[in-house]
């Protein structure tokens, strides 16, 4: 998966309470597919779309284990959003620096 | 708008590449709609789409001069993302400081 496209499906995968649940709740370690929907009121077929979302986003993965689905959390790629933001900052202190050097010495600038 | 409201809002203006290069070129400073345009190869009425899901975010917001519109980044509205990750870091640490607990102590654990 190219960077963009890995943020596009992380980005899309975080955009929704239910999914953010789900990773919020595999913060505190794994969990079957079952553990995970039960304190939410949809049908498992709508929650199992929302698993599918997350492992296809990286976020979450999947094993089974006999006859239940367990899902563990990839920290690693919840990292490439810390890593985006990163990229953020560096081009807002950029431009803080650009700012102050102009301040500081406006002559230099052309 | 409720905070997951705002996270839902914040995550999809962030699941696009395009959307994306607009937040970073706010990044450096403000911009008019055209000058934002320009890099990308799409009819302007799709880029104003863009800019529209980005102001609806609150992560850009954008005021009329004369006849150009300009579009500056809100920086806050973007914070909403380092705080939602702040809250998954504190559940990983807190499950940490169980896990160093039980190892330290495992009496303790009931």
């Amino acid at each position: 998966m190219a960077k963009h496209e890995a943020l596009d499906a992380v980005f899309v995968a975080l955009a929704d309470p239910t999914r953010r649940a789900v990773i919020r709740r595999l913060g505190e370690g794994p969990a079957s597919v079952s553990e995970l929907a039960r304190p939410f009121a949809i049908a498992l077929p709508s929650f199992l779309k929302h698993v599918r979302m997350l492992e296809s986003s990286g976020l979450v993965r999947t094993a089974k284990s006999g006859r239940v689905r367990m899902c563990i959390l990839d920290r690693e790629r919840l990292a490439v959003v810390d890593g985006w933001l990163d990229e953020q900052r560096r081009v807002w202190e950029g431009r803080t620096d650009r700012l102050s050097a102009f301040v500081t010495d406006p002559q230099e600038q052309s």
